[in-house]
């Protein structure tokens, strides 16, 4: 039994509650934070490596890449190595963290809406596998040495999630509507570049198969296409990411298996029925390989009665260390990590920090009453949080750990005020 | 004549186009460019100097300290210090930085809806103004040291601006309702600290006055209250910042005299209808000092049509150096700092260099014909932008100079990918 909504599946798989203490991959999280300082976000490794084994098993051939971008970070970059994962990368800077965990360019996909000549260099170096994305990138991919592309195109499928992480809808700033596309694959050929096949993005944190399906039922009708106007098919087809996790028990994704199974027979159907040669899939998951992996860990702070209404409770993190509620409206659950095992009681607001109104966390969670000292958790915080975290108030960033055995090691330092420091010149 | 929306009243004080070319304080903006690399926020002195001054001349017996939280900064608040600004700082961070900048104790105020013992025993040893947020917040201040106080005390007065950056609705975070407000300021006394008087906020980016004259009326009302219930009246009102800037041209904001003259006549006429002793005015304004002497200059990279309707410039920062868009969906104007008195013509949307279908700077801005390599000069810029600024996509953050006579100075310096590898651990 554990308090506030939070149910066994929004927490990492090493979860355990024993004399009210939470605990992940064996270790408390009172002593995390003992030793660790809070905020602390707390990764479970076996959460991690089982969601890379679920993909490994449903899609034994595929290329599998780790979404660099829901939390960039070299030892999880290297654990997901040793599970066969390569690295999906859309920066010069995410390029060099794949590089520093020993991922091969043949594993690395490179993305950007706006790649550096640097950048595309970098890339050729590696020998990575370059998702073109506009037309006036072609001559400078060539130039740059790029031997290996996918070229990225976009239908006009709307997938069912939040506006701002959609990113298929017509008039995107990703890829190329397919008449552009066709000139690029066209374009590329003829400059001696392999085209080894498309890449297309349905979304993200998708929480429904139907979006998928019809990008799958649309990539063929475009492949067929191909073969009739340039006599090539693609051997390649770049998925991306996007099967999303629950954050709050009320959103079910499909599992992995089935998110797989889903996509892969859709693929299988749509290219027989077209007479098109199997491809090799490519997929490219972040949130749903660390996000429930990871915890944030917050020391509670004031707790203030503000309306009949509402009960705030502040914690020592917020806006700088997950933006997602502010920039989102993301939803979350927590529960008190050293009692853990009492009922809850009302519900309670909990802020952050921060000199910002909008810096809330959770509007409504029912928590067994807060007092100030007590750790609050909230579960499924693994991705798009730190990656996405800021210094807003010269507040530094917190600290990650990777959990296993009960043993806890740093993954991430925690920012100290004298890196904000190093900035300030004159 | 200058491309794009773009008014002079969007731009610093300072700027000037000559043969087509966008200076600031003297500043050739392609110079500058060059020089210190893009993204690049500029700011320029003149226009941070003129404001400061007008609020001085506005409000010459005020205690006027600077919203930190807007750019935190030293060479800012140093700057800033010389026109007579104390500090208004919110986290151990910012009063760091203001410490930092040599500015006394008697002229920093610190906020903070969940203070840490350590800030609030480093605010006691500067002798700076506490703002208590909070009932247990009492004893903490008291044990602490902290000997000057105000008190936060929030109305139900909604002001007409975005509600994420509104601040005084019932059940804000921030501050205490009336009943509360009254006992902390008893308290406090009890307990041997010298309640000053009280803070309210009411919002921030407010482009009109109605919200805080009747911010000014109900304080007066409340002050009236507490002489009768506690024999105390308040000797200083704090009424935090609050005027906005335009960042499109159909924003118009007040004027920074016309602002303060609102302000304080309603504060001298609401006062004298109750019979209170005329107070001290504390004003932290922060946006308006800093926000028109920005321009965030970004270099064009792809162009790319992606529909009948919409043709994208990406520019290489984007969420990473401002999230305003994203998390506030701030409209912003632009010009092309090397092509400006061309004739502006079709509408541009303007993306970001990020992974992320929100990384979109600017929906529509008309501007001549953009090509790779152009500058992109986003005005209005100064405020909230690199202070909330993010390492999406392990992107490191831009530097940001002071220009002056022709001459520009870096405040803050380009953050390298060493300085993100920094963080890197195992």
């Amino acid at each position: 039994m554990q308090n506030g909504p939070v149910t066994n599946e929004l927490l990492p798989v090493s979860a355990a509650i024993e004399g009210g203490v939470l605990s992940v991959g064996g270790a408390p999280l009172p002593r995390l934070a003992e030793e660790h300082g809070t905020p602390l976000v707390v990764y479970c490794e076996r959460t991690i490596r089982e969601a890379a084994r679920a993909y490994r098993e449903a899609a034994p051939d595929a290329l599998l890449v780790y979404g660099t971008k829901a939390f960039p970070n070299v030892a999880i970059l290297r654990l997901l190595a040793e599970e066969g994962f390569g690295a999906d990368v859309s920066s010069g800077g995410e390029l060099e963290l794949a590089r520093r965990a020993g991922i091969p360019g043949e594993r690395i996909v490179v993305h950007g809406n706006n790649k550096g000549d640097d950048e595309l260099a970098a890339a050729a170096r590696l020998g990575a596998l370059v998702a073109v994305d506009a037309l006036d990138e072609i001559e400078r991919a060539v130039a740059a040495g790029v031997r290996r592309a996918l070229v990225r195109v976009t239908p006009g499928i709307e997938a069912d999630t939040h506006e701002a992480i959609r990113t298929a809808h017509h008039g995107s700033k990703f890829g190329l509507p397919p008449h552009d596309a066709i000139a690029a694959i066209g374009a590329l050929r003829d400059a001696g570049v392999d085209v080894e096949g498309v890449h297309v993005h349905i979304g993200s944190q998708l929480l429904h198969l139907r979006a998928a399906g019809m990008t799958v039922e649309w990539l063929a009708l475009f492949s067929a296409r191909c073969r009739a106007e340039l006599d090539w098919t693609p051997r390649t087809i770049d998925l991306g990411g996007g099967l999303g996790v629950a954050h709050v028990p009320d959103e079910a994704p499909p599992s992995i298996a089935e998110f797989v199974a889903a996509v892969s027979g859709e693929l299988a159907r749509a290219w027989a029925l077209e007479r098109l040669e199997p491809p090799r899939l490519v997929l490219e998951p972040g949130r749903s390989l660390v996000g429930r992996a990871g915890v944030t860990v917050y020391r509670v702070g004031s707790i203030k009665r503000a309306s009949e209404a509402t009960t705030y409770v502040a914690v020592d993190g917020g806006l700088s260390d997950n933006p997602r509620p502010a920039l989102y409206g993301a939803r979350y659950a927590a529960l008190l990590a050293n009692r853990a095992d009492e009922e809850p009681g009302e519900a309670y607001a909990v802020a952050g920090r921060h000199c910002e109104s909008g810096d809330l966390l959770i509007e409504r969670v029912p928590l067994p009453e807060p007092r100030r000292g007590d750790l609050l958790a909230i579960p499924a915080t693994g991705a798009y949080t730190l990656a996405m975290g800021s210094n807003y108030n010269a507040v530094p960033r917190p600290a990650a750990v990777l959990v296993a055995d009960g043993a806890a090691r740093t993954i991430r330092r925690r920012e100290t005020m004298d890196d904000l420091l190093a900035l300030e010149q004159g």
